[in-house]
């Protein structure tokens, strides 16, 4: 029987530069021969990717913060059946830019009151978490700087502006405190290439292939 | 203020006659001069119509029983907050073709250890029950048959063949055990306009306008 493989995931605030250092460590892991998925939410699967399409197209209030949870949620039960739990049962790494700690942020922030419920629906619908989490802390001026620069689609989940950039830097860094033995805090600010090299000094020091 | 409206649902196997019986209520109701709103699950509201598409196109196992059922969660909870909340707090009365019943029923046929995440995920995130439910029963053979005279777009759901519809309908008729309290038993085997004057009559008994 195949070991199950290792699950990692990136998070934080938009222009952190968490995309490019996920694709570093895959890069990286498969230079030295292991089999790594590569994927992100919301999306990651076919139907996945169409619930987003749904949820990102339309006028911001279009949903309600209940129903876009129920949505994500729903993306993200099909991401986990037709990607990460097959490839975590063939061994394989899965390397995930943004997973479940992002709805606790991102919804959080839109209804503070949600919180509970984002909990509730996350261990009734997919009750699986990443073994390690790098969550890539920068400055939200820096990092707001980084966002602006990139022209995305996805207007209406990057363009919170300062103050709640602020807020989501603090609920990150909340959430690493809340769940010390997977999530690791990663000083982003520095050169990519220093960051990728800590994560991966990180990721084998905990995990050891 | 105004007090609020009366909600009342139709829950039956497919044929049995209920989105004909909803309409001759809503009918009958506003020849007496009430406000009524008649909807339908899933859809009812524009969003929901568009969640009710995405789940009904492509092939039968395109998503899980959980995702799927994740996605009508996602629809009722639109439907519940565009269509029928703002007509119940106006004083309307809501007639809906179907509503959480069906799911308990359809997606536990499905897979019968998800009665349980049905009703927890009811409880977190719907929470509202009509306040009267007409279940129309009927012998599955009788309703087949009606239910292959016509031609729809969603043979997935209607297409269940005898032995499915039996335990739909025994499924059914237990939920009315469950809930005394607002379901009522209506034998749809008679003429519609018999069944329609029962209906009609069971309602003004319980809730006189």
């Amino acid at each position: 029987m195949t070991a199950p493989g290792l699950f990692v995931s990136f998070e934080g605030i938009d222009g952190s530069g968490k995309s490019t250092q996920a694709r570093h460590l895959a890069e990286s892991l498969r230079a030295r021969g292991r089999e790594v998925v590569l994927t992100r939410e919301p999306g990651g699967s076919p139907g996945a990717e169409e619930i987003r399409a749904l949820v990102l197209q339309g006028a911001p209030d279009r949903w309600s913060a209940e129903t876009e949870l129920l949505l994500f949620t729903a993306a993200r039960r099909d991401h986990l059946e037709r990607t990460i739990r097959p490839a975590l049962a063939s061994g394989q790494t899965v390397i995930c830019d943004r997973f479940a700690d992002s709805t606790r942020m991102y919804q959080g922030l839109r209804r503070e009151d949600l919180r509970g419920t984002v909990d509730a629906l996350h261990r009734l619908m997919i009750g699986l978490e990443p073994d390690l989490t790098f969550l890539i802390d920068m400055d939200p001026q820096a990092a707001l700087t980084r966002a602006k620069a990139r022209a995305t689609a996805e207007e209406r989940f990057e363009d919170f502006g300062l103050g709640l950039q602020q807020r989501l830097r603090a609920g990150f860094l909340a959430l690493a405190r809340e769940f010390p033995q997977r999530v690791v805090v990663i000083d982003g600010a520095r050169a990519p290439e220093v960051v990728a090299a800590e994560i991966r000094a990180s990721l084998d020091a905990r995990h050891p292939a």
